[in-house]
């Protein structure tokens, strides 16, 4: 059967195979990966600036939505740290946090996120993220993950303090030192302790102790909800909310409600830069997890509908009291190793968040909000890692320049500041690498049809003809930079009658750099000289044929330097 | 003898070896070019929107400035026309016409864009001229021709009319038009009619006459010289500027006044842009003619000391009440034509004007503004040229949106937006097309050691073995591109068990590339599929090895993909 826009519906494919045994396995996995979610997703609408149900609400459709879309078969959709931060960043610059209007903008800027993926995935411009390098990405989650950490230090501390780069947090977080509440401090130093003991001393303990690696692996995932339960548990029992412990307090007890954002064009314009970074830095991470966990099975992404699946649950967010969403590293690798066979399992953790939602949320009355930024803490102090920065030193400082640009611009400036100079930064480098592109003067290796540097290897050349290898496209960026190095080297020596210009490594010539070529001709022929061309690429010589310049060559193309050498000097 | 920072004064090199025959020459052309220069430097002064007086100024010490510290021979430095239509656009958007903060922000942006020059002459910085690609600039000239010529109009006519772009200025002239002076559309209209006369007209007359080339190129500079005494003459014989024909007027008998350029920080911030531009496209204009005359004595031109001597030239305006200048392409070529030598040819026209500007500035008292307006819209015309959209058309479609672009905005926002947008646009289109290499699936020809694309040719393939030839240095911008290609390929092909990458054409890898290639070989070995590299370029290969990449490499790095082919297959 035909069905219209079926491309557009990867569910149509995986759907119709569906089986018992993967149901057993999306069923498995579903509710390892809900476990996963509840405190995270509370905690990630904390730091969001939201109340926490809106975390939950933003893993239910959103998900449900991914899976109809989406082309991983492991991904798992909803709030996840750095763009939670993001989305905080953004928002507390237009509109007061905890006010009606900043749950409303959330909204917006989910729908507005949504709806860029959305339409880049359409008109397939998957390729803009490509321009985000990886110094830049690793750069900036690094730096995230400090301003992270650093945003939750005043809910362990149980204080206030205020900022969106670590700066302004330090600052704000000094000048508040004074309000320390203890209480609220033990818990919060308690939880992150017992947190980072599970991720980092529970795991050998078990493995040393004999457990399977299965168990060993479900145990250390039980740890955020065990001190969810304990922290909250203490709370009720001693009455610490009382004595100046913040608790989440009440929840509603619902479905995700339908809400409208808000399509103020005010706001809108406001909210443009911040969405589509949200939408350009969701993606990137969403489709490196996605790819790693899909080539584990020889399985393929469509980066295009990857776009219109995270489009689907961005807008999805926006219309259940959701924020922005993207597939998360973490739970996704959960979902895969828990056995997840199909995006059905999105579905199930759906599910299991929405009876979470109805059900349990009377439960976590008590749960103190220095639980949930413990559990915040530990997770994003795993993002951290300044190995990038000496990784990048050894093999290129252009690189390593982009990468410490971002880290230190994101902790000074923030998000938005530190990723847009990184971006900037290296296609800036990029562009000044090919402006001045690497050309050699080559002749002969003895006994072969070889040609190599003149400085590198000892080779035979002739008076008057010189060759020259340019090892980059010509483009307009180098074209007049081609025009300097001939004219430098022709004018050094009177004797020179042949420029041969070897072009096997020239992907491309722009118009640019055509005029150029013409300039470089006119130019040697007013001085005497020949041009001459070998070794040009079949594309580049489709064009160049359909133009003037071969005609006015002053002199000839070869197909091989060999042969353009041997003609000429004989 | 040696002297310090001789580099960076040419002057020493050519002045050692001056000779009287040198002196003829430059002498006889800087003749010319004085003759020439006057009615020019009057005409873009008044296009600048400043005093006459001030294009003299603006033509004597720069001149001299220059003639120290620039490498060309056959240069004239002196207002220019596009150049001063982007002085008065900057600087009416600043402050008013006509008022004395006019002409001291003329001098702040002639000091500014002179800094500019220098900082990037002293840092070497010159490569940012590249990345105005030709087409940029061809559309830009064209546009601006068109603009500066339509700003003219009001003068030949006798009307008022404002604007710095084309529909501004058409819209002006048009609600205006009532007010017309039919004489000075009488003298506007004459003297346009002659110079198109003597420019298109009189040269093949004269020749058929039978005069020499010589004297007909002498007689035919002569035309704008005749025009203003003609029309001067008129219009103090019959008193008609007590007719409303607006005269240059009194124009103060002095040398170049010295003077300061404001330095308030308000100003200078606001000039940043502008003077950053008009540096940039001076600089273009100024070294494409520089090279185009040096080529023809088989001279070199020195770029990052042309910005030295065009930066020393502008800062030189700024201290002797002129405006930002740059090397003018038909002053340069009379200049040469007329057989100057050396720079020495510059500091003697200069002498000239500084002679015009003490002795003969009176006579120029009832000279019309409508016969500057003229000699102008002559001139300027002549820039005009609308068949690089046509040649960029048949040669390459994103070359051709560029120039389009270009022009359009330039004529409808004016010369900052367009030439803006059009780098903007020439950048991001140069990346998009290298964020999509060429990647080529190749096989052996018969009977020889080549691999060609197996689409086009007809060649011979391996089962389990897929050979990738990609025609693009490896950079973020097209490494996750690269991932897709190679998991989609082999995900689509179950028997695959090596991958083979020629890298002949990557000239260069990227870290994000690199860790790209790590990603690449980590899912193909997850898929169990070999990786390997065949033909990596020498300095590729120096910086692989100094990375794990590889000692992780899942297969091997073949000198030749022949060699890869035949071990892997064997």
């Amino acid at each position: 059967m035909h069905i219209p826009f079926a491309r557009y519906l990867p569910i149509l494919s995986w759907g119709r195979d569906y089986s018992r045994s993967d149901l057993g396995n999306d069923l498995t996995a579903a509710f390892i990966v809900t476990i996963m979610l509840i405190p995270q997703s509370l905690a990630y609408a904390l730091l969001a600036g939201l109340p926490a149900e809106a975390g939950l609400y933003a893993s239910i459709v959103p998900i449900m939505l991914y899976a109809v879309f989406g082309t991983s078969r492991s991904l798992a959709v909803g709030p996840v740290a750095v763009v939670s931060l993001m989305t905080a960043a953004a928002l507390s610059n237009i509109v007061d946090q905890g006010s009606m209007g900043y749950a409303v903008a959330a909204l917006s800027l989910a729908g507005l996120s949504g709806a860029i993926l959305l339409a880049m995935g359409l008109f397939r411009l998957g390729f803009v993220a490509n321009f985000l390098s990886h110094p830049v990405i690793a750069g900036f989650i690094t730096a995230s993950g400090l301003i992270i950490a650093a945003s939750q230090i005043k809910h362990i501390f149980g204080i206030t303090a205020d900022g969106h780069n670590l700066l302004d947090l330090i600052i704000s977080l000094g000048s508040n030192l004074g309000g320390i509440n203890w209480i609220t401090a033990l818990i919060g130093l308690l939880a992150t302790g017992f947190l980072f003991f599970v991720r980092k001393g529970l795991k050998p303990l078990l493995t040393k102790l004999g457990l399977g690696a299965g168990l060993t692996g479900f145990l250390v995932k039980l740890g955020p909800i065990v001190v969810v339960i304990a922290t909250t548990a203490a709370v009720w029992y001693w009455g610490l909310d009382a004595r100046g412990v913040r608790i989440v307090g009440a929840v509603p007890q619902s479905l995700p409600p339908f809400t409208l954002p808000s399509l103020s064009p005010a706001l809108l314009s406001q909210l443009l830069l911040p969405a589509f970074l949200i939408a350009i830095i969701g993606f990137v991470e969403s489709i490196s997890v996605a790819q790693t966990l899909a080539a584990k099975k020889r399985q393929r992404i469509d980066p295009d509908q990857e776009l219109i699946g995270l489009g689907a649950a961005n807008i999805g967010a926006a219309f259940t009291g959701g924020f922005p969403v993207t597939g998360g590293f973490a739970r996704s690798v959960v979902n895969f190793d828990a056995g997840a066979a199909t995006p059905a399992a999105g579905a199930f953790t759906a599910v299991g968040l929405a009876i979470a939602a109805v059900a349990l949320t009377p439960l976590i009355y008590f749960l103190p909000i220095a639980t949930l930024a413990a559990t915040i803490i530990v997770a994003v102090l795993s993002l951290v890692d300044f190995s990038i920065l000496r990784r990048s030193w050894s093999y290129n400082r252009g690189d390593f320049a982009a990468v410490l640009t971002t880290i230190l611009l994101t902790l000074a400036m923030g998000v938005e500041a530190g990723i847009s100079a990184g971006v900037l930064l290296s296609v800036l480098l990029h562009l000044y690498r090919s402006s001045r592109p690497h050309i050699a003067e080559v002749g002969q290796v003895p006994g072969t049809e070889h040609f190599r540097n003149i400085l590198r290897h000892d080779v035979i050349t002739h008076p008057g003809i010189v060759s020259l290898r340019v090892d980059e496209s010509l483009y307009f960026a180098n074209a007049r930079y081609l025009e300097d190095c001939i004219q430098t080297r022709v004018a050094r020596d009177k004797d020179v009658r042949h420029v041969i210009l070897q072009c096997a490594a020239i992907n491309e010539i722009d118009f640019s750099a055509l005029e150029s070529l013409e300039a470089i001709n006119e130019r040697l022929r007013e001085m005497g000289v020949q041009l001459h061309l070998s070794e040009v690429k079949g594309p580049v010589m489709d064009r160049l044929a359909a133009q003037h310049f071969l005609q006015q060559l002053s002199g000839r193309v070869f197909l091989s330097q060999f042969e353009a050498v041997q003609k000429i000097s004989a």
